[in-house]
C-alpha cells in the first residue's frame, strides 16, 4: 500500500461549493486532489480509514440548504468534503472497538481517505459473506430506516394494505419486500417504466403504478386500494401524500420516512387534505433511523440468512469513481437512479 | 303540558336549506312551523322527547358540504332539520333504558320536539346538581373530546410544553385547565383580546395571544416557547398548523381535533412545513371523540367533583331560541362566539 510509512499520498475529494436554494447541480460540488499523511494523529482514537463504498442519499439535499434544523441534518460546510454514510477499511485505529484491517460502515467523508474522529457511531462489519456495498444501503441506514419503519412506527396487522412512495428507491424497495413476507398487500408507486417492472416482477409487489403516467393520482390509488390504504409509507410527499389522505381507511397509519419530492423546491408544496386525519383517525408520525440504531443486531439476524437465501433481493445503481459521484449524488435528488444509488471509491 | 294526550302541537324547527360551497351563511337555515303528535309511533322502540338545549359545533360546517366522508360527518339533509347534539327530557319512552321523564344528552334535532329512533347512542343525565346546558359542552362532546384527545392521545408527561389554538373554545378551554392541573405549561391562542383575557384571567393558562394581532406566528410562538413545543393541540389549522410545524420539540405530540379555520373556504390552504414532522421526529394524530365513548363514565368521575369544586370553570355563549339558531351557529363558525356556543330551545 502507498504511503504505509506515513509519506503524504494523493487524497481525492469531493468539496461541496456552497449552499443551494431549488434545483441542485452537480457544479455544487467540486472534485479536487490534495494530499494526506497516512498516520493517525498522535493521542487520536479515531481511525484512519480508506473508503470504499459511499452512499448518495435523498436527505443530503437538505444538507446543502444552509438551515438550522435539529439531530443530523447538519448542512455541509462549503469548502470541505461532502460527508455521509459509507463503507471503509481500516489502515489505522487509535480505539479500542476497532483494529487495522477491520471493515467498518458509519459516517464517513467523499474522499479517498479519511480520518473518522467519532468511531463510536461506526458499525464494524462482521459478515462479509454478502456484497459490502449492501452496508451502504440493504444493510446499513436505509435497511434498518425499512426495517424500524416499518415494524415500529407503521405497526402492522397481516392482511393490511400498503402504499410505498418511491417505491424503487434505496429504502421503498426494502420495505415492500418486508411487508409482503409479513402478509400485506403492497403497492408501490415510482417514475419510470422501468422501476414499475422492478417493483412488479422482481420485488414482488402486488401492484405498482408510474405516477408520471397518471393524469389523476386519486384515481390510480382508488383503483389500486378500491377499499382504501392502511399503511402509506411516505418517501415522496407532496402531491401524492394529498392523494394518500383521500384514500386511507379508518385508524390508518402515515410513517413520513421521507419529502424527497419536495427537497428540490424553493418552497414545499402545499398539502391540503389534513382534514382527512381527523376523519379518518389518521396517525402520521415522522421517524428518524437514529432512534432505532439498538435494533441493528435484530435486524441483521433477520435480513441477512434472508439475503443469503435469496429471500430479499436488492438494486443498487453503481457509479464507479470519485470523478462520478457529484453527477451521481445529483442522479439520485432527480429520481434518474435506478435502484439505490452507490459510488465506489475503490475495489480495494 | 300542551299535546299531552297525542293531539298535535307547533314544531318549531331550523330547516337545512341546500349545500354550501365558502362561507355558510344565516340564510342557509330557514325557522320553519311545522306540527307534530307527541305521540310515539306505534312499536317504536324510540324516544318522544323535548328539546332543551343544543350544540353549536364547528364540525357542523362540514356537514353543509356535500361529501362522502366516513362516520359521523354525513351531509345534512336539505328540507330536514339541522341534526346535531342537545340536552331533551324525555315525553315518552319505548326504550327500556329511558322512562319519561328522564333527562338525556345526545343527537337530536334542532326542533322543538324530536323522535329519536336510536336511544343507545344517547346517555342519560344522572347528576343535574349542574348547569344542564353543560352537557352540551363540558360534560358532552367538547368535555370528552378534551379528556380523550389530551390525556389519551397527546401522551401527556407533567412539565411539558402544551399549545392549544382556538383555546377558549368548547373544547380548548377545557383542555387549558386540564393541561395546567396535570402540570404542564400551557399557552393558547385566539382571535380576539377578549378571549385572550378568558384564557389569562379565567382559565388559568400561563400565556396567550391573539393571532389576529401578530404579524408573524413563527415569532409568536418562539416568544411563548423558547424551547419549543411538546404538544399541540390542534383545532384551528392552515397557517397556525405551519408556524407549530417550525416549533414543535424532537418527539412531540400534535392531537389533530379540528382545522376550523379551512372549513369556511372553498379550498383549504395548504401546510408546507411537514417535514419538521421528520427532523423533530413528530406524532400527528387525528381523533374523534366517538372513539372514545367507553371512557365517558371515567370521565364524569374525574370532571363532575372538580366543576363543584370550582376547580374547572367553563364559559357559554348562549343564544336564546330556535328562532336565533341560524345567526349563532353562524357566529360560531366565524369565531364571534365567546366560549362553547349553546342555543336554549326551553327552559322547561
Amino acid at each position: 500500500m502507498e504511503g504505509e510509512n506515513g509519506e503524504a499520498v494523493r487524497n481525492k475529494q469531493v468539496v461541496f461549493r456552497d449552499y443551494v436554494s431549488g434545483l441542485a447541480k452537480d457544479t455544487n460540488m467540486e472534485v479536487r486532489e490534495s494530499t494526506v499523511k497516512l498516520r493517525l494523529p498522535e493521542g487520536s482514537s479515531g481511525l484512519l480509514v480508506k473508503n470504499l463504498y459511499l452512499s448518495c442519499d435523498p436527505y443530503m439535499r437538505i444538507r446543502m440548504t444552509k438551515v438550522d434544523v435539529p439531530g443530523n441534518a447538519d448542512p455541509f460546510r462549503p469548502g470541505s468534503p461532502i460527508t455521509g454514510y459509507g463503507v471503509a477499511r481500516i489502515l489505522e485505529s487509535g480505539h479500542p472497538n476497532f483494529k487495522k484491517g477491520d471493515l467498518l460502515w458509519g459516517k464517513t467523508a467523499w474522499e479517498e481517505y479519511s480520518l473518522i474522529t467519532a468511531p463510536e457511531t461506526c458499525f464494524k462489519i462482521a459478515d462479509t459473506d454478502v456484497p459490502l456495498s449492501y452496508y451502504t444501503g440493504l444493510l446499513g441506514i436505509p435497511g434498518l430506516t425499512a426495517y424500524s419503519g416499518f415494524f415500529e412506527v407503521c405497526s402492522p396487522k397481516k392482511g393490511e394494505t400498503v402504499f410505498i412512495s418511491a417505491a424503487s428507491g434505496a429504502v421503498g424497495q426494502i420495505v415492500g419486500q418486508f411487508a409482503k413476507s409479513f402478509g400485506c398487500y403492497v403497492v408501490g408507486s415510482d417514475g419510470s417504466r422501468e422501476k414499475v417492472d422492478l417493483l412488479k416482477n422482481k420485488f414482488g409487489f402486488d401492484d405498482a403504478f408510474n405516477y408520471k403516467e397518471e393524469l389523476d393520482l386519486d384515481a390510480a390509488l382508488k383503483r389500486c386500494f378500491p377499499e382504501g390504504i392502511d399503511i402509506y409509507f411516505e418517501i415522496f410527499g407532496g402531491k401524492m401524500l394529498d392523494a394518500v389522505l383521500l384514500n386511507m381507511k379508518l385508524h390508518g397509519r402515515i410513517a413520513v420516512c421521507g419529502l424527497i419530492s419536495q427537497y428540490n423546491l424553493e418552497q414545499p408544496e402545499g398539502v391540503h387534505n389534513l382534514t382527512n386525519l381527523i376523519l379518518k383517525r389518521v396517525r402520521m408520525e415522522g421517524f428518524l433511523v437514529f432512534d432505532f440504531y439498538h435494533l441493528y443486531p435484530k435486524f441483521l439476524e433477520m435480513v441477512l440468512p434472508q439475503i443469503k437465501e435469496g429471500k430479499i433481493v436488492y438494486v443498487e445503481d453503481t457509479a464507479e469513481g470519485l470523478e462520478n459521484a457529484p453527477a451521481a449524488l445529483i442522479r439520485q435528488f432527480s429520481g434518474r437512479n435506478v435502484g439505490k444509488q452507490v459510488v465506489v471509491v475503490s475495489h480495494e
